[in-house]
Formats: C-alpha cells, structure tokens, sequence
C-alpha cells in the first residue's frame, strides 16, 4: 500500500506535493515544531527538502534561518541535515545529532535544554512565542481527517494545535498496525482550567488513538515510505553488567525490607547500553509481573514484554533495533495489548510520575562527591545532548537512580568529581549512585555522609585516594562544614583533565 | 479557658502530665517528627523540658542525642534549645535557627535538606527509618479524640499516623476559632495504591478540619498557654521596593500581552521583606480577585486578603507579626472563610501546583549569568537555611520568579555571579530573575543570551564591568561555547571573598 492510499480524506488527498514543495511554506525566522522522539517517527522528507533551500538561500546570500522545536532527539535527516546546513537559529529541547552539538559548542547556534515535559505547556502559554509551522510524520490519515500517529507521539498533539500552519508526511513504511496503539489525552488545559488527569495505572487508556488537526490548516500533505532510524544497541559489556547487577541487588534488599512491592513499581529507564543492560537483568532476575511508565522503549523492554516478566509498558517512543523493529511489526495484534504509546506531556507528567510512584533510572555524565548530579555538560561549558525527561522523573519518582561507569575516556575521566561542573539533578533529587564499582543509598544521609559513602562504593580505585585526600583536606579546611569544598580545587579535575587530558 | 478545659476526651485528659514527664517518653536515638512551620504551631514545652534532660545527661556523661524532623523552621524553643543543648544527631527537613545552623556548619550535627513536599511521602515509604515519637501542637481535643490542629499543619498528619507514640501539647493561646480553618486530607496513599487529587481551586475544600490519632498511641498530654514565635518584618526599604516595582511590571507585561489572565494566577510567596514588599506592591496594584496558594501565610497576604484584592489564601502555617496575628485572632469568623490551611505535602504538591499555574517568587542567596539559582548555601560550604518548598513552587509553577537585592553585606558580595558555588535550581527551572537593578526575563532564551540579559539587567553596578569581562573572556577562551565557563576563575569570586571579605 502507497501512502496516498493511506490518506482517505479527500481534502487531505488534494494537498499531496512533493517536499520540495511542501518546504515552501516555511520561511526564514519561522518557528517550527517537528514530530521526532529519538529517532522514531520524525518527518523524513520535509526537513532534507528544506536544508536545501536553505542552503541554496545562503549560497544566494539571503538570510534564511529557523528555530526547530521536537519532541527529543530526532534523526540525521531533520537535526543532521539542518546543522550542516547552519539552518537553525535556535533548537530545543533535546538533540544528540554530532552536527547539531558541533554547532551548539562552536556558539554558532542557540540550544534550550528545556525538560520534555514543560515543552508543550511553554508552547501553549506563548513563552516560546508563536508556532508558525508544523512538520508531523504520520502513518495514516482516516476518512474524516483524524490522523493515525507514528513510532512517536511526542509534542505533535501541541505542534498541530498550535500552529498556524501544518505540513503532514504520511509515512507508508510505518505499519498501519500501529492504528489503536497511541493513546492521545486531550484533557489538558491552560490553567486556571486545569482538572486531574484520569490516570491511575501505567496501561490506562485516558484519551483517544488519534490525533486531531483543523483541516483548514494544512497546507502539504508529502507521501513517503521511509524508515526511522534505527537505534544501535551494543551487547551489555561487563561494565553495564555490574550496574546492572548492583541495581538488582538494591532493588532485591528494597522488596525485602518491605518498601517495595514484589512487582516492583513501573519502571522508568533511559535509553542507552546500561538501561538495556539492567533490563536484562531484570528479565532474567526474580520479579514478576513488573510495569513500565516510560518515555522511550527500546529493546530491553521489548524483551520483557515477550517474556511475559513485563505485563505492559506506556512510553512516548519507540526506539528499537532493526531487529527488534522486525520483530515488533510482525505482531503488531500481540504488541497492542502490551504497549502505549503517549504525549510526553502525560508520559513525562510530574503529576502522573508522583501518581505511580516511579522507579527512575537515568544515565549521568558525572556525580559529586555530595550527590549532585550532571547530565548534560562536558567540562563545564559544551552540552553532550540534553537534560530530557532525566528530570521529569528523577524529581518526582519513587525511587531515583542515577548510573555511569566509573570512568571515561579510557580511564582518563572520573565519574566521581569534587565538585559537578554542571548541576542538572540537585542533592536534593538524587537518591542512589550507581557504578560499576558499587552503589550508594543516599536516602537520609546528611552531605558529609554522602561524600564518604560515595567515595568508598562508586569511584574508582585509580581516583578513589585522590578524591578521598580532597574530602579531607576539605573537612580541615573549608569555611564551613554542611558540604566542605575548597572553592579553589572543586573544579581542578575538570580544569586539569582540559589542559593535559587526563583528571 | 485553660488548656485543660480544651481536652474533652477523656482518655486523653486522662494522660495530662507535665513537659518533663513527657519529655522521658524520648530516648537516646529516636528519631522525633515535631510540629512547626516558620514559627507556628511548633511545641512550646516538650523540646525544652527534652533539651535540658538530653543536657543533664550529657553532663553526666551519657549519650543522648536524637533526630529531628519537622514542617520547616521552628522556633529558639525547638531548634534554638536542642542545638544548644548539642541534642540533634540529624535535623530535617529545614532549619533557620542561628545556633542550629552554627551546630551544622561546625560539622556537629547533620542536616539533611529535603523538598517540603518530600518528607512525608519518604517517612511513609521507610526512607529516613522509623519514627518513634511524634511530638504536636494542636488547639484542642474533641470528645472522641479528633484533634483541632494548631497554627501550622506541617507534616503533623503524618507524624501522628507514624510514629509508635504520640505526645500531645494542648496549647491553650492558640484561639478557639482555629476549629474549622483547616483541611485535613486524609486521601492520600503509597503507591500503586494513589488517585488523583481532587482539589482544582486553590481554595477547595477536600479534607477534614481535624487530625487524627490512634488514642492508644498517645503516652503524653501537655498543657500548654504559650505565644507562637513571631515573625518581625521590617517595612520595606528602597531595594525591596524596586525588586517590587519590576515584578509588578512584568506581571502586567504578560496580561497585556495575554499570557496571563487579569486575576493572574495563584500566587505563592516566600517569606522576608522582600515577599512582603511584593505582596505591599500587590495589594496598591491594578490586580483584583486575586488568589494565593502558598505554604505561608504572612502579614502582606493579610493586608490583601482585608483589601479584598485577594480573595482567598492556602496554606500550610501562618507567618504573622504579632499585630496581625492580633487582627487574625480578633475576627476568626471573617478569615475562615478565606483562609485554609494544609498539610504541606498538599500545599506543595507537586500535582497541585502544576495544575493550578502557581505564580511562584522566592527569595534566592545568588544566582549565576546562566541562571542557575543558590537558595541555600553561604561561599558553597555553609547553609543558611534550607531549600524549603522553593523547588517543589519553582519546578511546577506557571512563572517562577527568583529575586534578591544586587548586593549583600553592605556591597561586600555580589548576587550574581560568574558560577554559583551550590545549585538548587536549575537553569532548566528558572525563569524570571529579579533584583534592585531590574528583571530578566528568561524564558525562550539559550544560555549565552541569559548571561547576556542577566549582566545587562541585574547586576549591581559596581561588579557589572568584571561580570562581562569574564563573560566576555570565556566566550573567547572556553573550551565550549554553550556555557562558556573559565573554570579556574568560575568560582574565585568566592574564594577571594573567603580571603578578603569581598567579592
């Protein structure tokens, strides 16, 4: 089946074009939402079609540049394309494109770290200020003109009913299975209209499994059969074994001391080798029955929904391995049963998250030595991808784990530092640090006691004497015992790592 | 009336004693949840009578010392007596006592600096260990034990359902009129078991006037006729005033531009001369029907609650000069029906401040030309007082609004700075920053043009040339240009205000 014969409203089916048309109407300043939640279900054509106008504009001489709004990262063609294209002004609220973070650390672009759940409200409030254009992928468009999502939801129900005008790519090489697999909840509200949100169990179905567009606005509709990208998984390696491993054990101890239920609580997990491989572990580890409240689902949990370990899962995202993709497609009746697909403005909702009673587990970039943590900064001053929806649900969780191996760059960097050179996660949000070295429960323990558990259970033994001569010297010397720093070391390592490559 | 003539439950009559025989109800070790919240409704007898047993016993040599958990800040008679008395092993979740925080940053006592909104959930849950003894003012005893709470509900609730004992100070000073001012809710639950809350008006009823106790819990009665701990503003000076007139701007910049409704939003308020010279500006301003829904309750929200420009007010204690708690006692019946008083994890709640669009303004100790915001620490080693509910209002609100004076000791230190030396709030959870020297305005900005406003529009003169010479010098020379940071000179204004006493 061609995507034109997916598009069944005669209306819709007029507004076919080519990208190279549909790219048109936007011009230079327009802000643009885009569908896209890592890799999964970002346009395909449009973006591709407009970096080459917008290339061909600047070999022109003329002044053409955009602000791109997503749900999170997305793939090559939408931020890779337009950063070559030095097309984007402004990009938010989440991007792990090469290009695009070249372009943001050479200061020749403006990135908003913005967490993804107070994307779509900003955006509806105005503090974005107006959305010109939307740009979303779909994989159907029914009779009457509601639209079958894609692999990701994201911030389409936002960008569609805010901007004022609306560019559709109906993708054919989405299965049309994923028909009645979304969930899109049109309850909220600006407040002081706001009312609870329904939602009372991870699977509930509060909303509607299409989203909703004012015909009048769209002015392109672009036919296309392209796939998402793939997300690369490498097999777990004996480091994310030994997170994963510590992890279980913390959470085994949690069940027995009886402030977890045997079923656990829904699982949040970030993307990535270590999430995939404490999923792993989970699948082969005692507990039954578990849920998922997440905002991507990749491979690990797909495995768990097959082995029946994991009874459903809600997500904002798919964002699976060709392989599992496959797997996936192929039984898409067994799937429907088993998974959500959401808004991450509900999948993501402090509100719903605090509901659950989530257990958080988010990857870092670095820790301190008090339990702050950073996860989006390298050396203080050039961001890796984004904050996400890290802290959506580490603020608000059951329980918040953050995890990283011990060192990076070969053993150049530690994860453990005096002092964070960046702070996403405060000590007042962070519960349990992870490594491969060991974990640390930081639950009720002043700064002093964090510093020396962390110190003895996650650093590695190559920086353990070092951060421990610090923690001391700090203890003797520092204007003030709550968190003792000495203000002219706190940020040696990072410094010392930019001068000589090494911590 | 006495004390005694309040207590209409026999049983719990039955159990009158004094403070010093209730006070041996707590043993070396226990961990204590005491009433109190900025000075209201916190025990007057208990923890002195407690303080100088644990002072006897340490003078013969014994150890005794216990964990305190309370609301927020108490009074000399709770902090002030137990930190002399070197009784406090650990003290949560806030503190603004001067001998309580002398003890922490001595590094003689632990602290541990918890989200307002956090504690009661995590003594449900386990996570700060048992609780043996609960120790709560209330205003009264009905007949079949309910309990009229005092000025401040706290984390009472949760005390009194949690603790193995309950001693109970009957304070006969607090008025007779409290009965029915506060809303108890008592719907709240671990998860997997929690439902939506159902309050969608900062107003709504939802609760219970009362608390609960199991009556076999209680061991001890005290009769108490005792004065809250007053909280003494000054009248607002020239740099409160202009922090003022800048929000009061901005506030009707975003009705005009229709970003917010002519009756604003619920407004939530820190406590100090400043809070009260913004609520002064409020209540002289344009904005009627105006509607608040904060964790204190303090002498400017009184003025406007008389005015009739706000119409109602929530809130977890009051916070009232000694003439305005005159006028608050004088007429029960008139601010009983525009006054209610909550359970913090309910004022706080994280739920309920999304849903409702909290205007949030807080008071802030620095902030740094990225906007990241220090709410709590003194050279990044000390605390001052603790994060309170600042990041549960911040994080969810609609607006969040930091504001402090340019300068501090007498122009000796700058408020904002290259880096801040402790971060509580995030450059993703701040949005408006606000001093004497006027307001940035944060929101769709990248981080470079945050620093760029911040320096233009906050900074005190006298440090506004060395802030863009260090800004101006990192974009040149850091190693990364999202956040340009020179990090052997991020946090020297700091230290060289350790080593010369100015920035």
């Amino acid at each position: 089946m061609t995507a034109a014969n997916r598009i069944l409203n005669p209306a819709l089916r007029a507004k076919l074009m080519s990208a190279e048309q549909a790219a048109t109407f936007i011009v230079d300043g327009d802000h643009v939402g885009m569908s896209g939640f890592t890799g999964s279900g970002s346009p395909k054509k449009v973006p591709l079609a407009l970096a080459k106008r917008i290339d061909a504009a600047h070999q022109a001489g003329q002044h053409f540049r955009i602000s791109v709004l997503t749900g999170a990262s997305t793939s090559s063609e939408l931020d890779g394309a337009l950063a070559r294209a030095n097309a984007m002004d402004m990009r938010l609220p989440y991007q792990s494109d090469p290009h695009c973070r070249q372009r943001i650390n050479a200061g020749e672009m403006d990135y908003i770290d913005v967490h993804l759940s107070h994307v779509a409200q900003y955006v509806w409030f105005g503090f974005f200020g107006k959305l010109n254009v939307a740009v979303v992928e779909v994989a159907g468009v029914l009779e009457d003109g509601r639209l079958i999502p894609s692999t990701s939801i994201g911030n389409n129900k936002t960008w569609l009913d805010q901007a004022d005008k609306v560019i559709l790519e109906v993708n054919s090489w989405q299965p049309e299975g994923l028909e009645g697999m979304h969930d899109v909840y049109y309850g909220t509200e600006r407040p002081p209209h706001r009312k609870p949100i329904p939602l009372v169990h991870p699977n509930d179905r509060i909303g509607t499994p299409y989203l909703h567009v004012d015909l009048n606005k769209v002015v392109a509709v672009v036919a296309t059969h392209d796939p998402d990208k793939a997300t690369a998984f490498t097999p777990p390696d004996d480091k994310s074994r030994a997170i994963a491993g510590h992890i279980l054990d913390f959470l085994q101890h949690e069940v027995t001391q009886g402030r977890l239920p045997p079923e656990l609580l829904p699982l949040q997990s970030g993307v990535g080798n270590i999430a995939n491989a404490v999923l792993a572990g989970l699948n082969e580890g005692p507990f039954e029955n578990l849920t998922a409240y997440t905002e991507v689902l990749q491979d690990g949990m797909l495995e768990m929904l097959k082995s029946g370990k994991l009874a459903s899962a809600s997500s904002a995202a798919l964002a699976l391995s060709p392989a599992a993709l496959a797997e996936f497609t192929a039984d898409l009746d067994y799937w429907r049963q088993r998974v959500v697909l959401r808004p991450q403005e509900i999948s993501n909702h402090p509100e719903l998250i605090r509901r659950l009673g989530i257990i958080a587990m988010n990857g870092m970039i670095e820790a301190d030595i008090y339990g702050n943590v950073n996860s989006t900064h390298v050396m203080g001053s050039s961001i890796m991808n984004g904050i996400g929806g890290s802290g959506d649900f580490a603020r608000n969780a059951y329980l918040s784990i953050f995890m990283a191996p011990s060192t990076a760059k070969g053993g150049a960097i530690s994860t453990i530092v005096p002092m964070v050179s960046h702070v996403d996660h405060t000590e007042h949000d962070v519960q349990v640090i992870v490594t491969d070295q060991g974990l640390a429960d930081l639950r009720g323990l002043s700064p002093r006691k964090r510093a020396e558990l962390i110190i003895e259970r996650c650093v590695h033994p190559s920086f353990r004497d070092l951060l421990r001569d610090y923690y001391e010297r700090a203890r003797r010397g520092a204007p003030g015992q709550h968190t003792p720093h000495l203000l002219d070391e706190s940020l040696s390592w990072h410094s010392r790592f930019v001068k000589t490559g090494h911590m």
